[in-house]
């Protein structure tokens, strides 16, 4: 097994490796991928997941692509849309292939050259995001010494290279000595918070609790969260954020709180080509995954399920977008495009 | 195994007989009570569950008691504090427990005659409840001749004797043929939703799809739900409403569409003794239940939890409050104190 050090996923001897995270908490384990179809159904059975880390991810996919089937032929053409379709809502996966793919009109090299500037980016990004969200939170949140945060799905190491985007946030108020305690819903139907954010919570020692998806906004209006931490899967250019199911009903509870509502995310998130929300699509998952659970039917059979992986966030309850390059308070009336 | 017919419980040969609901849906069984401290667990570990019906169990555990003690001792008194401390959030239980219990000072068969007349308010409550209901949610939704309806938990004959609160609504609209689907939130982290709800739809042959709770909201939000439909632990007497967690954020999802937002709950489900939700106790229960699913553990080892069993929702958000014996729109400035 080769060993990624800290990271979540990366190319190494002529493929790329990554965590299986569909193992996790109960076990950790590396996959090599060596061709694209293994990469696609990696990524659609979310081994991989996060909108950095599939981009990541994508780019990696390219490059390998094009050092197996040379490029601009049919073949690496329709390797690159397969991955760039492999999952339609966040941005960042359609953004990086096509990035790399452009890069690799100059050959095999410069597409695995390009590919490794994304991840290197992307390392960047997440160091800024959580310098600049624990700023705002500690601004916002002006007399307290340390913050209870709330957060959703997992945004950590996990969903981008390292560290991640709002628990890298996060985790540098828990470097600062600043973090009480981290609120995580369990996010169902995959339990992304209670099988891999409390999982790196815990490895960071950070003080965190579960609780399931319904108790957030409860939680939010008894006064015992400073804010609202999300990442995001694609960011429109008014603002409005796709990010995992659930999302939504935070922000609404922040709102009707006071509470602040703050999503992370990496520039390269927002897709200034889709204007609103309503242009983004939403990808629709298995029924399965919410009839039952780790194998065992939780339901009568012959149940329907109707099981949408994303919400819309308006961005009328969005306090802030914290990117790595800025901080917009849409709250103050600034807009993606005016900063 | 004796027969309740269409019933969740009863009275039956000198026992309390009740559906066993921690074993639906993969089997259906029947538990026979015959004293206070099983009675009591059966309460505690939700073998029985639905404001309404653990009321009609207080009732007949107060008869039990006293056909076991007699009555104006201090084993009968401890016998009723007992059945009446075992949840504290739903109203139901400490008043039908105190309404028998002071039909018990003329003797065991007074009691006896109490709760069974306790038994049968509640089945009539039902049927009232079902119809002012769906006239609301025709009213409400006029135009449409069959109707999307949303909603939490469960509130079916398995919440009350028959039919039930909130789904006896349901009941109505689908024996009226005026039903188009419900969607029914799975409500982690014991999935009454998914394994009571369902169950009770399909034996009606209702048509139901069933999401995960953090997806509620966005439903409402993109169109395809004509009304929420929610039962009650409690009603405050200025109309905030205690219910199962999760129900606050389809409240604050239906206000933001301009959606219904309707509780469904009997006259014995309001506590005018209540002024408001801030004083209404929120049961947390063992974080036990929201670290594992079905049995196997989805988290890593030493995660805590916080288990609020109930949310609040604040009367401002609640369209209409529907009992047995009115119709109270709070969205028209009614409240249960003047109509």
């Amino acid at each position: 097994m080769q060993s990624l050090g800290a990271r979540t996923l990366d190319w190494l001897e002529d493929a790329i490796v990554m965590v299986d995270q569909t193992r996790l908490p109960g076990s950790f384990e590396t996959i090599r991928i060596s061709n694209v179809p293994d990469l696609v159904a990696a990524i659609r059975r979310l081994s991989v997941r996060g909108a950095p880390a599939i981009g990541v991810a994508g780019g990696f996919g390219v490059a390998l692509a094009a050092r197996r089937c040379g490029t601009g032929n049919t073949a690496f053409d329709d390797a690159v849309q397969t991955i760039r379709m492999a999952r339609p809502t966040a941005v960042n996966l359609a953004k990086m292939v096509d990035r790399v793919a452009a890069a690799a009109v100059r050959g095999p090299d410069a597409a695995l050259e390009e590919a490794l500037a994304v991840r290197d980016e992307e390392i960047i990004a997440s160091e800024l995001m959580g310098i600049r969200g624990a700023d705002l939170v500690s601004e916002l949140s002006f007399g307290r010494s340390a913050y209870r945060i709330l957060t959703i799905c997992n945004t950590g190491g996990l969903a981008s290279v390292e560290r991640g985007t709002a628990l890298a946030v996060v985790q540098t108020l828990h470097e600062r000595a600043a973090l009480e305690e981290t609120l995580v819903l369990e996010t169902r139907p995959l339990l992304q918070g209670a099988r891999l954010t409390t999982w790196e919570l815990q490895r960071m020692g950070a003080p965190n609790r579960l609780v399931v998806d319904g108790a957030g906004p409860y939680l939010i209006s008894i006064g015992i969260v400073d804010a609202v931490l999300a990442g995001a899967d694609r960011i429109a250019a008014n603002g409005d954020t796709a990010n995992k199911i659930g999302t939504f009903s935070l922000a609404l509870a922040a709102q009707h709180a006071g509470v602040p509502f703050i999503v992370v995310a990496p520039e390269s998130t927002i897709d200034m080509a889709t204007a609103s929300g309503d242009d983004i699509e939403i990808e629709y998952r298995d029924g399965q995954e919410v009839i039952s659970f780790g194998g065992a039917m939780t339901t009568p059979n012959n149940t329907e399920a109707i099981n949408p992986a994303f919400d819309l966030t308006p961005s009328g309850l969005i306090t802030a977008i914290v990117t790595d390059q800025r901080v917009v308070r849409l709250d103050q009336g600034e807009s993606l495009s005016s900063v």
